[in-house]
């Protein structure tokens, strides 16, 4: 079976909502992305911890994917991202976002890593985005994804960065800021333009939209009447994406795989809200994640 | 075959967006409604118009609709709503709301209005809708719309008609309004509890929420790169609803006719949005309507 390996940090969040605080608990791209991922293929992480990560944490990582490329820096802390939700959780504000060992970072792929055909690169310096694919060999399908700071900061190095890949998975914000461009459907295929052939823009609780072959294909969230902590929704959302085109083999997908895919990315992205940190990720299964891609076609069949 | 009645505003807008400044063109609930429902059944306007109200746009309505129930005051002037567009075409600021003729409209349903078996209550003095009720004696189907300065205004009259009607078609921020709720899973559900079987929340380019018989089923919009005027969307969706239902014979809508039926509604507020004032859906055709609700079950299609 094709695998996955997916780069990017594994954090420990502080997440303030008006309803409870969850302090230190397993966050960052990674793990969203590789927890919800790992249900569909084998997945390899590449990404660097403290030595204040919590054991437990490790285990809940180490349990569903390859962590043989997670360096462990004993000496460092690990990433820790500290934010509060508005009232109705579509506002998000950082309070404080300490890289520690992130900062530092020079990814190294192991022999696993290094051998799988699907590549994620999740939020990174577009730097070390290029660095993990110089070291993905193998690597047939490559998404990634960016934040408004590094299309701020380092524009030309994300645009190179983007020519490089098959796939770009942006919000809505990140794609206006990249292409000067407020309607969607423009910004989406400015983006296709610069050389990707899939291109998917995120609107969070309105849904997304995939751009593939000169076709805009609008895709709604599945609806939800309790959403406790939105965090690692884009990332469970990616995870599902990437990790139904690995099981299905895709290296080079069609319309049909790519929809099929987008089913299990919004699914994933859905089922990563219902609970505060990673806790739905971990505590779900194949049962639940089939039976909610069912009702998720079945709502949009006309 | 069924027919609709609908009852609402004829206006004049002046409709300012960062392209270009449309004055005194027609617009109106009932003048968006029922240009998109007539493509499905015949449809019957109840309304008022001034001594000013162009001859040309008195023979576009005429030439689509029954209008012996719009009222013609020549010693008045017709509703004018004047507004301006923020540079995405997001935003609506109003400028100018003259109510004129339509501030003492005392709404009376001739012989053809009075028979129609769907009914849409377009936004009007709650007291209002429910008068067209009263007189519409052969009614099987009935949606209301409202706006917030009347849920703000007068609530208890706003709930009133919402027990009397089959269904509610309203915006996210109306609906907000209305139930005091932030999720618009639980705004929908708490106006189900109110008595109506058939709740819809518009979220604009974001798509719409159907909430029928416990089932939450969500819809994008038709992704499209030139929105010209927004003007009157909601309103054509809301035509190609209940046209869609008319057409269908759906008095008492199955789920699949009613997402039929939401088909439709997207496909118009889509079309509306091509063009200035209903420039698009007097020009469009049944064929156009045709291929577009295909390519739209095809988008969704997984």
């Amino acid at each position: 079976m094709p695998s996955i390996t997916c780069s990017g940090s594994i954090a420990l969040d502080t997440t303030r909502t008006p309803f409870k605080t969850a302090e230190m608990v397993l966050g960052g791209a990674a793990s969203y992305f590789s927890l919800s991922s790992s249900f569909f293929a084998p997945t390899s992480i590449v990404s660097v911890v403290g030595g204040d990560f919590p054991d437990k944490y490790w285990q809940i990582l180490a349990k569903k994917a390859n962590i043989e490329s997670v360096q462990r820096k004993e000496e460092g802390k690990t990433f820790h991202f500290d934010s509060t939700f508005s009232f109705d959780l579509y506002h998000r504000q950082a309070n404080k976002t300490e890289l520690n060992v992130l900062g530092e970072f020079e990814p190294k792929l192991g022999s696993e890593a290094a051998k799988s055909e699907f590549l994620y690169l999740a939020t990174m310096p577009p730097q070390k985005q290029m660095e993990v694919m110089v070291q993905a060999k193998n690597k047939k399908l490559v998404f990634m994804d960016t934040i408004e700071f590094y299309i701020k900061t380092e524009l030309p190095k994300v645009q190179q960065v983007i020519t490089m890949v098959d796939g770009v998975v942006l919000n809505d914000a990140e794609a206006r800021m990249l292409t000067n461009e407020s309607n969607l459907v423009k910004c989406g295929k400015k983006i296709e333009a610069l050389g990707p052939k899939i291109v998917i823009i995120k609107k969070g609780e309105h849904g997304s939209l995939l751009f593939f072959k000169g076709k805009v294909i609008p895709f709604p969230a599945f609806p939800l009447e309790v959403v406790v902590d939105p965090t690692g929704a884009g990332d469970a959302f990616a995870g599902g994406l990437v990790g139904s085109l690995a099981k299905q083999n895709a290296t080079n997908p069609s319309l049909e795989q790519l929809k099929v895919a987008m089913g299990y990315a919004n699914v994933c992205g859905s089922l990563a809200v219902e609970d505060f940190s990673v806790d739905k990720l971990v505590s779900t299964n194949n049962a639940e994640i089939e039976k909610r891609f069912r009702d998720y076609c079945e709502l949009l069949r006309i």
